[in-house]
């Protein structure tokens, strides 16, 4: 194998690839990275056994066609400290180490035969539909908070993503919840997605898809192909390849409620910025911030047995409240992760001090959050 | 007490005193701000019993003078997040909570009594000087890097701050050492320094003051009192006065080589960047970078059994080396440290392949490093 690369395009990729690796390994082989040349293609494949990524350097003048494997994350950190602007030759053959020379650098590392790596075979996805790059950033980006990290619940342990239909129309579904809170958004249903399985995407890849996902046009699209057990995400020269989490998601609608008919209007600035100065009282997470609500009035409050309390008010200019007096208490980092995905206008329902409560964008309806209150 | 103040000047002051309050402290009292109001004037106090930092914030309305401490962290966290150019309002009277409304926004935090609130009496400080900021900071960003963290070492734990004679004249110098590099840096004896005993000013003291005069104009001056026990830095509204570490500096001196004549001078960042290059082949920190030298030549190279090795070659674009060959091994991040502080040229000065090196800054011989070999 004998290729030269720009070291620009190559950190791009490495460093997309790499960060699949787990950091402590006792498996060798999964802390390398596969390089393959040919064909003036340079092919990098890095992978945990649960993900694979996959990446196409273009551009790359391959010499001798050839496979093999060498430390991920050592490459990695010697190709951001190559000078902007450098051509990268690499070099390796049989199982000498891997000849790496940039200007007067110059770096040998070792390697590990290429029949070693774990190849992740995708079997076949017979599900395949596409969406753009900003919806699929959104659906991520309005649940992921909510994916449990209790890993005796495993099939919490990521976002359920399903089809089913919604006021008449079908509509893919992106659930998250860790029995405090639950997050829902729904797409309009994509070409080809009718028929999937319901597939529940683990933490991890979650989290790496939204990392690759982060510079691409908003409009481009983001192939989706999936099948009982595996998905794989395809966008640009880039291919993420997971396995599924093997369980059942819970019949989550059974915990939405129905008949919550108090509403709370508040504009979500006022609200977050009140909540964040109220809960700053406390160091504690677990402790609530109340919330008592009269006509078109809400006081905001908590307490610390240690530090004090505080309080803060909010009136018709922000608020809009037409019901029974309520008091309601929340953790203040549940309130701020929902508002945090609300643009202007924050739409709570009650039912009662209690019960289950429903938060909505008042704007985007296709976002629903479910959040049980705390003892006040 | 009973005053108000803006809540940007506030914030600032907070900010600063708030600072050397331990996160986890087994003393109620130490996790508290003492507030002193009076005269159009509030001063803040907060001490860990070693450090106390006091600042005055002018331009205070006090309608009632008065003393009383709360806690530091969490006042500080709420006056952060009151909203920009809110007015802050303080109310409180004998063991009351203390009262604060900014807006709509309130809160009553706990207070414990002035007279539990530890001073710091400071005794005479009969040695006093000024430096101006930029000078202060320079000796303190040249050595700090050097001291130790062993705590059995406590008489290495910081910088030592002494008068001696350099070439027959009088200079202010501070060492640091951790017994595995020295860094000396002298200055011209101020005024009124001259008798000051010899002084060992603690890690923690060098972090809070280096943060505390970070803003300081480079001009300014920065007033020094000291004793035997004691020093105390004054600039601007703030004051920070700290105990001295109770210990004999060793007698550097005797380290630091007299006959080193091999002399290399390599460009900084030419050096610096190559010497991060080679390291990058392992993660491990005890890893040499070894430099082997010959006529106008300089090669780094390093080497870890798991990953390979890496080398990079400086020719006499950069290096400049008219003795005789030489090998020698350094800890990367050792070299990086002493770099780090110097612009241009780094003038090393060997013995041999296991003798104490000396780095200077070709351009500013006022700073001096020592730096031991490793076995490569």
């Amino acid at each position: 194998m004998k290729f030269t690369v720009d070291r620009a395009v190559l950190l791009k990729a490495l460093a997309h690839v790499q960060s699949v690796v787990e950091r402590r390994n006792t498996i060798p082989i999964l802390a390398n990275v596969l390089l393959e040349a040919r064909d003036d293609a340079l092919r990098l494949t890095a992978t945990d056994m649960e993900i694979a990524i996959v990446e196409e350097v273009p551009g790359v003048q391959v010499a001798r066609a050839g496979r093999i494997t060498a430390p991920a994350a050592t490459l990695y950190e010697i190709v951001r400290k190559l000078p902007d602007g450098a051509r990268v030759e690499f070099d390796q053959s049989g199982d000498a180490p891997l000849a790496l020379r940039a200007g007067r650098f110059a770096t040998s590392l070792m390697v590990l035969p290429v029949d070693e790596f774990p190849s992740m075979t995708e079997g076949k996805l017979p599900h395949q539909f596409a969406l753009p790059a900003a919806v699929l950033r959104n659906l991520i980006d309005r649940t992921r908070f909510a994916i449990s990290t209790e890993e005796t619940r495993y099939y919490l342990n990521g976002i359920y993503l399903h089809t089913t239909e919604a006021e008449g129309r079908p509509v893919l579904r992106a659930v998250a919840t860790d029995g405090h809170r639950l997050a829902r958004v729904e797409v309009d249903l994509p070409e080809g997605a009718a028929g999937m399985p319901g597939v529940i995407v683990p933490r991890k890849t979650v989290a790496e898809l939204r990392k690759l996902a982060e510079d691409v046009g908003g409009e481009d699209p983001i192939q989706v192909a999936l099948s009982d057990t595996k998905i794989r995400f395809s966008f640009g020269t880039v291919n993420l390849t997971s396995k599924l989490i093997d369980g059942t998601f819970p019949e989550y609608e059974r915990v939405i409620p129905r008949g919550n008919d108090r509403v709370l209007r508040v504009g979500k600035k006022e609200f977050s910025e009140a909540v964040g100065r109220v809960a700053a009282i406390s160091s504690e997470r677990s402790r609530p911030v109340k919330l008592a609500l009269a006509r078109h009035h809400l006081l905001l409050s908590a307490a610390s047995p240690e530090q004090g309390q505080a309080q803060e008010e909010l009136d018709s200019d922000s608020v809009s409240y037409d019901a029974g007096p309520l008091e309601i208490g929340f953790q203040a980092r549940y309130l701020n992760d929902i508002t945090d995905q609300i643009a202007e206008q924050v739409e709570f329902r009650f039912a009662d001090g209690s019960a289950p409560t429903i938060v909505t964008d008042a704007a985007r309806p296709e976002a629903l959050y479910v959040l049980m209150p705390m003892r006040v």
